[in-house]
Formats: C-alpha cells, structure tokens, sequence
C-alpha cells in the first residue's frame, strides 16, 4: 500500500492510499479521514460511495463530511468507483464502465475480470483498512451518493446489521432495474437473466429485506435526474415494509455537491448516534 | 366564553375554556397553552387535533407538548373532536358520531345539524380565540394524532400557506376514502357521493394539491392500527409529488400517547422553526 498524500484536517488525517487490489486486477486508491480520537484507539467507521464520473476524491474533497466526523470521533472511507487504468474495460459513455460500476460483481465478459467492486468494498477493501489503520471494524456504517448511494443501500441492507449499524444516501438511484441509471448497465455487467439484477435494486431489496436499523434517505425536490432515480419506488417500498427511518425530500435542491453539503452534517450524526448507541 | 379553568405550567398557563358555538350549534370545550411569552405579547400558534374518543383533554394531559411550547414560545390549542351533549345525534360504534366527526362538515341527516367542525376549526374558534387572547393569527401551524392527524393534513393542505406555516401529524389516517376508518363514517356524513369525499382524504389532497411549505409525519412501525392509517398511500403521494418534508417510521412504537410523548418535542421544535422562520 503507498501513501499518496496526508494532509492535517480537523486535527486529524485526510489520507489517500493506493494499493494492488487482488479483487479488481488493478490498482485502487480511496480516501480516509481518521479523525483525532484514532491516534490513542480505534474509531468507528463511515463508508461514503459516491457517484457515477467520480472517483475516491469528490467527495473526499466537496462534502465537507471531515468538521462533524472530527466532531463525533468518526472515520471515513472514500473508495473509488471502479476500476481504472490500461487494460480495464471501458464504455464510450460515462455511465458505462469506469467510473461508472454500479457497484456489482460482473459476470460478463469483458467486465468480469475487473469489476467486482461489491466483493472489494464488502471484503477486501475492509480487511486492508481494518489491519492497516487504528479502524473499530466492529462498529461500521454506510452512506453514499447517486450511484453510491444505491450501493450503499443494496450492500447496506444485503449485509445487514451484521456489517452496518444504520444506512443513509442521498438522492440514491431507487429503481435501477427500470431505469436509464441501470437497465442497460445492468445488461452488460449482468446479463439478461433480470432475476440476478434484483439484488441490486435498492426498492427491491428493501421489499425483499429490509434493514434491522435505521436508514436515512434524503432527496432534493428539484434533483435534475429526478426520472432515472425514481425516489418513489423506494418510499412506497420503505412504508409497504414499516421500514424504521425517515425518507425526505429537501425544496429546491438538485443533485449536486452543495446538495450533500448541507446535509452531509445530519448524516454523519445520524450514523454517529447508530455506531456509538 | 366561560373559563372551566387556569393552570400555570412551565411558566404559562394551561387554560380550559367552553364557549356556545354557533357553527356546531352546541357548547364547545377546547385547551389553550399560553407561554409566558404571551404575557407581553401575541404569540403564535399551533394546533393539534386529536384523534377517536378523544375531547379536549387527551392530548392536553398526555402528550407533554407544553415544555416544548414553553421554551419555543408558542401557544398550543386543543379543541375538541366534535360537538357534544344532548341533541346531539350520535352512533353506538366509537369511531362514528360524537368523538369522531372526522373534522368534515356534514351534509346528511341527523349530522348536518351540528358536525361542521371544518369551519368549526377553520374558521369561528380561530376568530374566536384571535379575539379573546394574546395570539398571533398570522402565524398558525397544525398537527394531530391518528383522526386528528387526518384533520391537520387535510385541513392544512386545503387552507394552505395563506393560513398555516407547517403541517405535521402523528400516525394519521391517509387513506380515508378507503378504510375502515372513513368509508362508513363519509357515507353517513357527506353522502354517496366520493366526489365529497376526496377533500377529505389526505393522500387524495396531497396528490392534488400538496403543501407549499413543510410536511412532518411519524407513524410507529408497531402501530395496531396500520391496516387503517395505510400509510404508504401518504408516502407515496408524497414522493410523487416532491413534497417538501420527512414521511418517518418509528421503530417499534404503536398509536399510544407513549408515542406521540416520544416525539411531541421534534413535532413542536419543527413547527417553532417554520413559525418564526
């Protein structure tokens, strides 16, 4: 693993680290606030996945989600959101492909043999972070943005509370099995046997599962891409199951940073409360 | 107007008050909280109805909204869930007839006499207590529990920002159109006719016409009476109509005053912030 920059940051640590991912065939780097409280013991864990285009620095660098994470004594993680490099399949589009993951294991050739990005950030992307730095992996939670926050809520609800203490997104895609944002992606990384999309469906799942804690959902009444994230289908789902927790919708925000911005401090004491409750 | 009585609280005073109401043609009972505030000037004001069974006392006793009103200055009043007494008409079953009018004005036989608790409630005990007390009627908001979550929602929704500056409610009825809790008790009140009936049905109005400001719901995942409420019907009006505000779950609470106590101070707290806003 090679440290590719340490900044000073609210008395504690913004980190990027760039390591040889077994999982992906690549290399891949992310992002890692530790905040002061980890110099004398290990601190509870906040994985931020962020959205299509980005990779492990957006959100690293615009959410602004170091002042309350210092605040609280809590970690965060910014994985990337794909593979990249030579030799890593790509789409001439930018929600195909690098940068653009979805968050599954590929089946499909030629994405099979790079994307596997739900077992690098359910396995071993953990298990580094966990041996490597001062982390309580005992005590984690998951949040995320567009894309990322349908990752977070698919992997958030599959792995349950036996991972993740609380799940929270903003303006996450809600239907990808019918949407812009997900049926062609899902074809070419899955297949075309749509029982195997299901698990990666954050409505679906919540219909299927659910999750043992609680979930934030926040979604700006004005989000630009309002008809690819189809919030609907995960409040109907939400309230169908009587899953705990709050689905919100802010006026006038769209889907971008400034969005996050505002409310990535209610998030992190969201998920603070959950990890030291 | 005759004063049953005055209670000092939190610095207050917690009044019960019986005035001859002429839109219902009966006496009339309701609860008002002033803070110490009022003392030296007109306060705002929230609302809360209440659900079946209840009379101006329920909520007034049990729902511990007084501290909060205290600290945030505003003053709470508790009316009555329909006119009382005899010559009166009324039905053996709990949820029909004195106690449950469903905040409607009624157009049928032997109802429309006396159930006009919408203009009741919008219009000559707003007047009334405009006059009598120290209250700021250009700032109003309103909540309720259950019925009287159902009254806040439509009622709100219908009078708009021109009256109201938030809307909340605790486990309301959503879906009174259809319902075990609506069906029956519209017919006898408004007739056959659901044209009549859709005013009063608080998804059908959110669909139709939503808040221009912001909305708070809670409804306990444990509540014995979800098969009533229906509150996904309200959720997903919400979402589908980008409504500003949280459709929430509360884990594992039911439809008791334990509940409503839990999170009175949120409810308060919330309104506070759009009434000085």
């Amino acid at each position: 693993m090679e440290t590719r920059s340490e900044n000073i940051c609210f008395g504690g640590v913004q980190g990027v680290y760039t390591h040889s991912s077994e999982t992906c065939a690549s290399d891949m780097t992310f992002g890692l606030f530790l905040p002061e409280e980890a110099k004398t013991g290990p601190v509870p864990v906040l994985w931020f996945l962020s959205g299509l285009t980005c990779t492990h620095e957006n959100a690293m660098t615009k959410a602004g989600a170091q002042a309350i994470a210092a605040e609280t004594g809590v970690a965060l993680i910014f994985p990337d959101t794909s593979p990249r490099g030579e030799g890593v399949a790509d789409d001439e589009s930018f929600d195909m492909g690098q940068g653009a993951s979805y968050y599954v294991n590929a089946t499909e050739s030629p994405w099979a043999s790079h994307f596997r990005m739900w077992d690098y950030l359910t396995e071993e992307l953990p298990a580094l972070v966990g041996a490597e730095f001062p982390l309580d992996m005992d005590r984690q939670a998951i949040t995320g943005h567009s894309m990322g926050g349908h990752g977070a809520l698919t992997i958030g609800m599959a792995l349950g509370r036996d991972r993740f203490t609380s799940i929270s997104a903003f303006a996450p895609l809600c239907r990808t099995m019918d949407s812009d944002w997900g049926t062609r992606q899902f074809g070419l990384y899955l297949g075309e046997d749509r029982e195997k999309w299901r698990p990666h469906d954050a409505s679906e799942v919540m219909r299927d599962r659910g999750f043992d804690g609680p979930v934030l959902v926040d979604t700006g009444t004005a989000d630009q891409f309002w008809d690819k994230l189809k919030p609907t289908a995960l409040a109907t789902a939400m309230a169908d199951r009587r899953q705990q927790g709050a689905f919100r919708l802010q006026p006038g925000y769209d889907h971008s940073y400034f969005f996050i911005s505002t409310f990535i401090e209610e998030h992190v004491a969201f998920h603070a409360e959950a990890l030291y409750g």
